[in-house]
């Protein structure tokens, strides 16, 4: 059985990912704790809110604090942080404190509508539950410390009890999934496989009742229109819809599920061949913050959630314990340079709740003479927090786990997945493998792999993106029997590539999107002037790179046109396309939006 | 002074215009009052309506029916029709038995709601006031009968006393304009100024108060912004904005009123450099179905309602009586035969009340998870009624009356702008002008215009996309001094042109419309296979023109290249562009969806 090898084995020891932990560590986790607690979330536990009071709690914030209590464990396990530890400390005494005596603990459910416990399926009570779960789990392993485990296990029996046994509940699947891949960490930091039952019923009871949702939205809204095993396309919420298809491929690998593990495959093709964006990002509507039909993918109005892009490379990291098939490590490493990496500002500050792949600020002010039916654009800065504030700790608890990507393991061959300079060591039987990669990647694509501690098989992805590759590859991996100590180097040369995406992607059609490697380039008007939708790129031109003065990020520079502007021109005339040479400079798409309101855009014409 | 020849001196002959007319007077005015009927529209003038009965009285159901009378007055004032002429008979019949002793007549604020009568500002009351008016207006000069006429002085009475004298009415000015331009009518048939002072005191008053609105909408909506002579934008719903500019105008030119000239001009260019489709159509977005910021035309969204483009062209025709310049006469032009002329099928029993310039049929589907924040895609097909049926009457009388946009005249020089075969008799001083058309535009542009009973000066309008003309012109009107039955012939060569738009409309950069004298083409998926943005028409290659055998209009075919599809292709890879040669087919905007759901495109790639 292929196992992901845990992040916590792993140290990045340089490139692009040891810079992003640094700021994660340095910044982004006390910004976003300072945020929190701004706005009463960390106060919240302390369940003294009453009516009349500020800062009423909200239904989802356990799980804000959760998440940022998450990642601060996974910040902990590679390096210890007292102040870290304090703060979720003085939290768990509070979980400790407040849980109720049965084992229920939910904020807004006790000192708010304590009467509505268990009775409304779109709460995102257990959704809370279940982000509690992963961070009592989580500071566990870090720390050893029980206590938080404890008070989950105690909550996880309650909901047992009364969802599987009393059924005593006003529904019987949460409306926001998640605590089924949550009780799945659960029954392994455990060993209770009452919870791994009870993440089997809430994942098979799925879609096989008929369960009141809201006035509002349809049940594939939350993927129960239904059975998970009769699924085979992506519906609904794009995150709830992410965070089930990891548990049922939690369920399906453990259990050896045919049927369940042939419904993740078959969504999982659905998402990347119809509704995935360029940049890794999916759920392209804001009504719903949902997947809709087929190649839908507007590139203006593109929902694209922090959330759901990086719970898709969570999904597809888990496809990888199935068998290494770069189809799946592909889209973790799109996903991961791409549209989760372009959720949080380049100071580590602020993000992006949406990710949209173009902006043309003047059509945000479109509808100001009524507010009725208007679009809702997507954010064009990003925010320090936000009302609905889960993806900002999403990110703290993704990028210092981000290891969990780079390896899997069966015993015999190692699976090397991604490419980041890192030490690792694993067990192997009796002893321990000791696995360094030196890289630079995504800046190059140089990687060295230096086996030591014994013999092995590695398989190492050859990206889906480089076309050199002249070895014998079984589903995009190469195989070598290395010896103890041996080298493998590779040299995935990072040309400059104009893609096309398929003419049902009706919004890209006649335009061109710019990768180097695995990284999807845009334009800005900061850098290229305003009406970025009308330069052409030069199709023959070369891409220079280069550095961006004022981002610190890596530029590309090729020529480019532009119509001659006639500012007397009327608004329709002949075709006289007059044009002008120009210098068009492109930035990753993960640097966008770090120097105020521009125009962006990810897919260009090209002449 | 400059005045429009009214449509009752001429008839017209034959081509394009005398089909509609035909088709109007055989089936249209037939099919609108079918459907009134079916929906209660014209029983509710008996006043009989009940709560619990069901068709309940809307509040613009007045003017729906007032409409359709006024269409109906066109078509006998052109020949008498005794079925229509009874219907209309019957309802004034209803009208003045059911007219309230003050002179109120209101159906929705009778049998519905009397306590709030002249309460709340955005109910239609004047506007349904303000279309009776006008029936009435049509009614009498068609038939001479005085009845229908008479009450709606008295109803004007009435509102100059409650709003100008007595002044104790709800609000000070109607959330929608209508009322203005019909007052100045009603003066000019009656002689008398008491309602030409109303209409003054109207407009006056507008934005020059704070007057409460909604809670969704902003004062801009309804044109309240600034007072009107302070206004230089063409803000708000696009019907009201233009019923409001169309009163403007008559009110500058008859006051000699430079400010509000100034603003009209300043307005109308707003809209035409900054706000207008390429159709013509106006009021871009759903929201409001209002003018948004400039350039802000998504061809997809586009709301451009079939009411607002034909008030745009009664207000670029007012606009002829200031001064004969083509900027107006083109934009009328630019109108009726595309945004307007789509707004009716081509058997003249359904009707678009959006004009969209782009249908993808998927994309319309994509919210099916939730309702929420969904986006208002624009109608794909045309409806016999609608709940809000403003439009269909719209067209009813709109086209047995096109006659209004051909000719003006000052007494000395006789102003052609419009291109129809027709017969025309206009008095001059004491003799009488007669002018006759002989044309097959806009099928060829061949026009010969003979002029006989006199000596005159003609101007004749050079149509703005005809680039051939080596005479003299005067702002897009070439002058000419004419004998007693001396002939003026053109020939406006029709040849195929592509078109661009300016770069701040981002939603058409890179892409050309194809435009055939005046009228603009498009794409259906029915002529051309699914997937139309995916098309390169070839750029260099000739429009073939013919006839489309089904539908019986105009095609143009030309050679075009599309990506060859490769159904195992990923949705992103590596440029390609293997492409196909293939024949496009293309058919005047005005004959669109005339054969079920189907894609449609106006803006086209080009290779």
């Amino acid at each position: 059985m292929i196992k992901t090898v845990d992040f916590a084995k792993t140290r990045i020891t340089g490139g692009f990912w040891k810079k992003k932990q640094d700021m994660v560590r340095k910044t982004t986790v006390k910004a976003v704790y300072d945020r929190f607690c701004d706005t009463g979330r960390f106060d919240a536990f302390k369940f003294e809110w009453k009516e009349g009071m500020p800062n009423k709690p909200h239904i989802f914030w356990d799980s804000d604090v959760a998440k940022w209590i998450e990642g601060a464990a996974y910040l902990t396990e590679l390096k210890r942080e007292p102040w870290l530890e304090r703060i979720v400390d003085e939290t768990v005494a509070l979980i400790e404190k407040n849980q109720d005596e049965n084992g229920y603990f939910n904020i807004y459910f006790t000192v708010v509508e304590p009467e509505r416990r268990f009775r409304t399926r779109n709460d995102h009570e257990l959704y809370c539950a279940g982000h509690l779960m992963e961070a009592a789990v989580a500071y566990y392993k870090a720390t050893g410390k029980k206590k938080f485990l404890d008070c989950m296990c105690r909550y996880a029996d309650y909901i047992e009890k009364r969802f599987m046994i009393d059924r005593d509940t006003g529904f019987t699947t949460p409306g926001h999934e998640e605590i089924e891949l949550a009780l799945v960490r659960l029954y392994e930091a455990t060993g209770e496989e009452r919870y791994f039952r009870l993440a089997e019923f809430f994942v098979d009871k799925r879609g096989a009742n008929d369960e009141p949702f809201t006035n509002w939205a349809a049940s594939s809204y939350c993927q129960a229109h239904l059975p998970v095993r009769e699924q085979n396309t992506a519906e609904g919420h794009a995150v709830r819809a992410v965070y089930l298809y990891c548990a049922m491929a939690d369920l399906a690998l453990r259990n050896g599920d045919a049927e369940l593990k042939k419904a993740c495959e078959t969504i999982f093709e659905d998402i990347i061949t119809k509704k995935m964006y360029i940049t890794g990002g999916i759920g392209s509507s804001s009504c719903g913050e949902a997947f809709t039909v087929a190649y839908d993918l507007s590139n203006l109005l593109a929902y694209t959630e922090s959330c759901a892009a990086l719970g898709l490379a969570l999904f597809a990291n888990r496809m990888l314990c199935f068998e290494a098939d770069s189809k799946y490590s592909d889209v973790v490493e799109r996903v991961i340079y791409n549209g989760f990496m372009s959720s949080v500002s380049l100071d580590g500050k602020s993000f992006f709740y949406e990710n949209p792949l173009e902006i043309i600020p003047y059509l945000h002010t479109r509808d100001k003479s009524a507010n009725n039916r208007s679009i809702h654009w997507p954010q064009m800065t990003r925010s320090e927090v936000f009302g609905c504030s889960c993806c900002p700790p999403n990110i703290v608890r993704f990028i210092p786990s981000i290891a969990n990507m780079l390896y899997s393991d069966d015993g015999e061959t190692l699976y090397v997945h991604q490419f980041m300079q890192s030490c690792t060591e694993l067990r192997r039987g009796e002893g321990v493998l000791r696995v360094e990669q030196r890289t630079a990647y995504p800046e190059n694509g140089k990687v060295r792999i230096t086996v030591s501690g014994g013999d092995t098989r590695v398989a190492v992805r050859i990206p889906g993106w480089y076309d050199g590759y002249k070895g014998e590859t079984v589903k995009g991996y190469a195989y070598f029997d290395v010896k103890d100590g041996q080298t493998l180097e590779f040299d995935f040369k990072m040309s400059v590539r104009l893609m096309e995406a398929r003419a049902e992607a009706v919004f890209d059609c006649g335009k061109y999107a710019v990768m180097r490697g695995p990284v999807v380039y845009c334009m800005e008007s900061h850098d290229n002037g305003e009406l970025l939708r009308d330069i052409r790129l030069d199709g023959r031109a070369r891409f220079v790179p280069g550095k961006h003065a004022e981002l610190g990020v890596p530029m590309l520079t090729v020529r480019a046109y532009r119509r001659r502007r006639d500012e007397s021109a009327p608004l329709y005339s002949p075709r006289h396309d007059s044009l002008e040479q120009i210098s068009a400079k492109l930035i990753p798409y993960y640097a966008f939006a770090n120097r105020g309101v521009c125009e962006m855009q990810v897919w260009h014409l090209v002449k």
